[in-house]
């Protein structure tokens, strides 16, 4: 059943007020594919790359916790916790992020991994796009969670 | 150059006081796989189908408004027109996605054309993932974009 | 007492600190009078209909959850549910907003079903006045709350 | 024709690329009834009454500037007055709201007033709501707007 | 050990999952040097100071509220209490600033309290910027806070 | 005269309907004394630093941007650049920061500075607060600003 929306097929929000409290967790990644002229222009300047990451980090931060901002029919909930890391492929152009968020809530925070990976990739497009435009951002997905009524695990499928 | 990048390797908003302001146009898609039951549930019920996209139209373009406010180095601008429309492909269990944003500024609007395009693909996974979190959002990336300094088009890379 | 107000008479947040969290619930109504021309629109295109009251319904879901930031003696909270319904009277050209908000929190969540139905039929207003601006949104308040120190009905004033 | 739907009946934000720049003006009214008892509380005690109404101006003034984040398809536009002022009508049991708001924009700022007066009429409710909640917001409509295609007085209806 | 940096040097959010839930209070202060031609304007206008310092209260508040908005690597939470206080040293040409904020979290609300203190005292200073530039804003600082995992008091320092 | 403050005493926006689009400009600057211990931790971990500055002046441009959120009688304006700098007195145990704002329009940008500066050095202040509360924010003034009516210049009063 699709539980965003109701018998009449309006959209409407989950009414999670008999639902328990539960300590919950959700691991999101994605990637951007960037061109060999970035890299090399990241490569030769090992500060710039700390700050284009540090930058990405902390906008997929702030965005994760505007969440409910953001996705209209997410309810607005207290994080403890929101960690995004970088990795840098360069054979294969391209950087990877993972974003783990923690929570002790009514409800999961799925989506605000996801949202945290959405902008911290587009934050590095946008620091990047003086370059070129020939970026794309790609694979953007849930890799587990858990403390949910069903746990998800992406290797599982 | 790294036009967000200052001389000393530091992250810095770009200086556009003595731009020009013209008009600028950008036009960036993405999409979200999902399975043939979300596919299922969406064709068995029509008006959820319109409801789910009405409602990723909508968070889409109230993303576009607040890009400045979620990408740290973009410039609070106004805007002129943001579409958003949807496409879907049922034999490759897609929903493809783009977005349309025009403006008369001293600055582009890729980022809120990309923004867009994220977050109203992020409304739809949170509408969608009551039945599956197998689901993936892929290939964000500017379609075209005119009225800066220099023009893109995806096809002429 | 006018609690939000002090010994000296200036404005004042109400200390919450001491009270229960209890689960609480509260609905709002209220209504916006249309032309015939709108209603005839709206007769006219099904589909318009469900869209202009699908956008009020995410614009009403999305601004009771940004209640403390819009009423600036209110608590921010989290909040369990909201539903927002309307309904359309032809004979009396008017369209009936209700909306129904839980929560489990110290403090009450009137205010954030007042404030969604006020920028759901705000929202109305705007996507309708392109045909005239001879509308007028009126009758909002509350019908009825329970959780709190004191329950409360419309009905038995 | 209603403008913020496009041609398949989906919603749509409006294109003013095209559109000249003007001066335009907007005013908007609304009022609230409280009851003789909340009246009494703000005759017995000036300082109230005058923090109750600024704290409401503040709210309305502080919403106006955000109407586009609040309705889903309003531009988001430059703001360069925005006044609230309050009539108290101590026969009636009323409190009377009048927004007037200008810009110099492409599109009109009616929303900006409307919105301004809903939630200062908002605010009057939260702050007087631990003495009853037997208040009600209504009449709320554009009184006369300027400097777009089409000018309107509700005078002249 | 600075909790905000993890163990490889880059910025992260301090993972609270396993703290307790407890009651948490902070006081903060801060003061703005104005000129004796603004004082002597607050003077001879006892409504208008009233009203500054109203617009700067409400201001504070509602900044206060916003915190893990604007610091980006707070923790959003709940506020059971914002109280702030002014007092005018017409002799030392000063407005001075208190701000008390409490919550039941797992983290504490001093970062709450220091911004609400800031907003507060930058109103002022907007406020009164028409008649002078001649303005300072100065000892921002913690004067207390208790319920976390060690107290602080300024006068135990 | 109070611009801010109308001819009955109560608050107001300024009407800037009929004021010139001008460049404008403004520098703002301001401190934040810190302790011998925070000064070790940063000089023994240079990424540390690299990242808390740059995370303090992303906090500091984002707040920028929002100041028309933030200070209730601010205009809302795009702004064209934001650059905010950093140094570091070991000494005297404090690190200083400017921040110049750019814009071209009919208002100036002193608050958009001041508020940058300040959220700046609050976003320090909570990076570091986890090895003492004993900090102190002080001196956020104006330097400079010019493109409006009347130019100002901290060092010829």
């Amino acid at each position: 059943m699709l539980t965003h929306i109701d018998k009449k097929g309006n959209a409407k929000i989950v009414d999670i007020s008999d639902k328990k409290i539960t300590k919950r967790m959700a691991i999101a990644s994605g990637k951007i594919y960037v061109t060999n002229k970035i890299l090399e222009q990241i490569k030769n300047n090992e500060a710039k790359k700390g700050d284009i990451l540090t930058v990405a980090k902390i906008a997929g931060i702030m965005a994760a916790k505007k969440t409910s901002d953001l996705i209209p029919l997410c309810h607005p909930l207290k994080i403890d916790d929101i960690q995004i890391i970088f990795d840098i492929d360069n054979s294969k152009k391209v950087i990877y992020a993972e974003a783990g968020v923690k929570c002790e809530n009514k409800t999961g925070v799925e989506m605000e991994a996801l949202t945290g990976i959405s902008i911290a990739l587009l934050t590095i497009y946008d620091m990047c796009k003086a370059s070129t435009h020939d970026m794309k951002i790609t694979d953007i997905q849930l890799i587990k969670k858990s403390g949910g009524k069903s746990d998800f695990s992406l290797e599982s499928i």
